[in-house]
């Protein structure tokens, strides 16, 4: 059956309505009809082939919650109408050392969502169940859209880079990934300082569960947070002050890095191996990933705070989220 | 009573006969009677005073080996004559977190044995008991000095920074570090190649236990080595090319820099963040460390290959060591 969707043909371009025909579903996929997709600031860089590994027409739309549509024939764990979120990922090989291991998102086969495949800026999406991940009852669609990435995205490495109740954490960027970065910190039992360029977002904040807040643009500030910090989460698209932010770790600190800087990172290695520190890749999160945040998110009651638009609004959401003006995730509705 | 050592008074100097008074023997610490010292790299840097904290003068030495000389009232669990070495930390804390979880080498009052403190060049050297470990049996002293500080240099990295048996593994440098790294990594059951610049050494580091080897002169050598690291072990103390050791990582691959890189990094980001990869700073080895490292190697039998120098001779060793001669460490005997 046709699914209607909205594809960009070129970077910079609006999203124009998009029909295409998906073929027969294979046994291991489901069809999920979609009701909320989240804009993730990849979208936009895929949009624009920031990456260099867009295929247009390009679907956008990786933060997908809707409802069980149609089932391949060999899926067994999930059902007709049940509600399901898809992330970036939605396809693995199933068979690697890293899909037996549970890390599916290191699989050398992965499909991602939107990149040569659909994704969710449309009224169905495919992908393979193991990739359509069950949203608890607790969680709205709506919010629970912008956890499929985000939500997971800085979820995973605060779970698997040995982050323990009592850590002092630091997280750079408040936005669609760090505003939920500070609260699930704050909810790990953390003590949370949320650096911003400017105060502006010191309020906010704080509200999130920060107890502390770092301006870089205050001279000094920075500079006077050194070995402060165990874990430090990088969550900007764009450049961050690296020197810096190794002076502030402490012994053993981590610096994670889930925003993609800009430019080249430039430092000197003597701070990290002074006192044994990282900096690490940021964790996209496998589905096991994603089904616990989902399950912890809930149980904690953590709000991702959202504003939405409908589907057909979706070049004003685009352009809302450019501006850097959403606060702090803009989700589609069907 | 006068230790008589052998000291710098300033960068690039020869050594020159240096006696001093240690003064009274603190409760706590052992005076250990200097049988055999190698000589580390890094007693060239502190002479040089690359690394901007020297003090002079300087008595290099913390690859001692040697025997219990005098013992602090308060010292139980070693003996008068009782076989010891000395590496880089001759003492700390003892009570802070660092301490406490017995990783002494972060605490931040560690008293390394050659900053602000006379070192192994000479007939005796101080330091705290608990810095002062027994050597098994199995080990010859010439052979253990060398252990104090490159075996722990890399040892603890690898047992740290999870390295199983069956990983795909990389050592940079046939030098004092590589060539104990080779023969650590083989041991622990892993595939290990070794990585220098040109073949010079290629029989040298498959017989040490390497059953690859490229040399990275050799165009696109390293290019065609993408993906195929799970760890990739850094000994040079100088730069490596990091884009391209990063593209030769596995998913969840780590980098650990053991070697003080000559200029800043820089490399791109991306590589790090699709596949999970790290670079961490290198690790010195905790007292507990090294004593794991020293049973590890009698228990196999690692051999590491030295030159042994009277002491006498210093100054003709430090030269055979600053020219990059040594085969691969030398060490200086009383």
């Amino acid at each position: 059956m046709t699914i209607h969707a909205h594809a960009a043909s070129g970077p910079k371009q609006s999203l124009k309505p998009f029909d295409y025909e998906p073929g027969p579903l294979k046994d291991d996929e489901v069809e999920v009809a979609v009701t909320h997709c989240g804009i993730c600031h990849s979208d936009v860089s895929m949009i624009d082939n920031d990456f260099g590994m867009t295929t247009y027409p390009l679907v956008p739309g990786h933060e997908v919650v809707g409802t069980i549509a149609a089932l391949g024939r060999g899926v067994k764990n999930l059902k007709q109408g049940q509600r399901v979120g898809v992330g970036w990922l939605c396809g693995t090989c199933g068979e690697c050392e890293w899909c037996l291991r549970g890390k599916g998102h290191l699989c050398a086969q992965q499909q991602a969502t939107i990149i040569a495949h659909h994704g969710g800026y449309a009224d169905r999406v495919r992908s393979q169940a193991r990739y359509a991940i069950p949203i608890p009852d607790g969680l709205s669609s709506a919010e629970a859209a912008p956890l499929m990435c985000a939500g997971s995205t800085v979820y995973s490495p605060i779970v698997h880079q040995g982050v323990r109740a009592g850590m002092k954490t630091a997280v750079i960027g408040i936005g669609g990934l760090g505003h939920l970065a500070i609260q699930y910190l704050a909810k790990f039992g953390c003590e949370v300082t949320a650096i911003s360029g400017t105060t502006s977002k010191e309020a906010e904040a704080r509200r999130l569960g920060a107890t502390d807040f770092i301006a870089t643009q205050t001279p000094d500030a920075l500079k006077k947070a050194a070995m402060r910090f165990d874990f430090i989460l990088d969550t900007v698209s764009g450049d961050v002050p690296w020197a810096a932010l190794f002076d502030a770790l402490r012994p053993e600190g981590k610096l994670v890095v889930a925003g993609v800087p800009a430019s080249e990172l430039k430092f000197g290695a003597f701070p990290l191996i002074l006192f044994e520190r990282s900096l690490v890749g940021g964790r996209l999160g496998s589905a096991e990933d994603t089904a616990d945040m989902l399950a912890f998110t809930a149980a904690q009651k953590i709000k991702p705070m959202i504003e939405t638009f409908p589907m057909k609004d979706l070049n004003k959401a685009l352009d809302h989220v450019r501006s850097g003006k959403a606060r702090y995730r803009a989700v589609l509705t069907a």
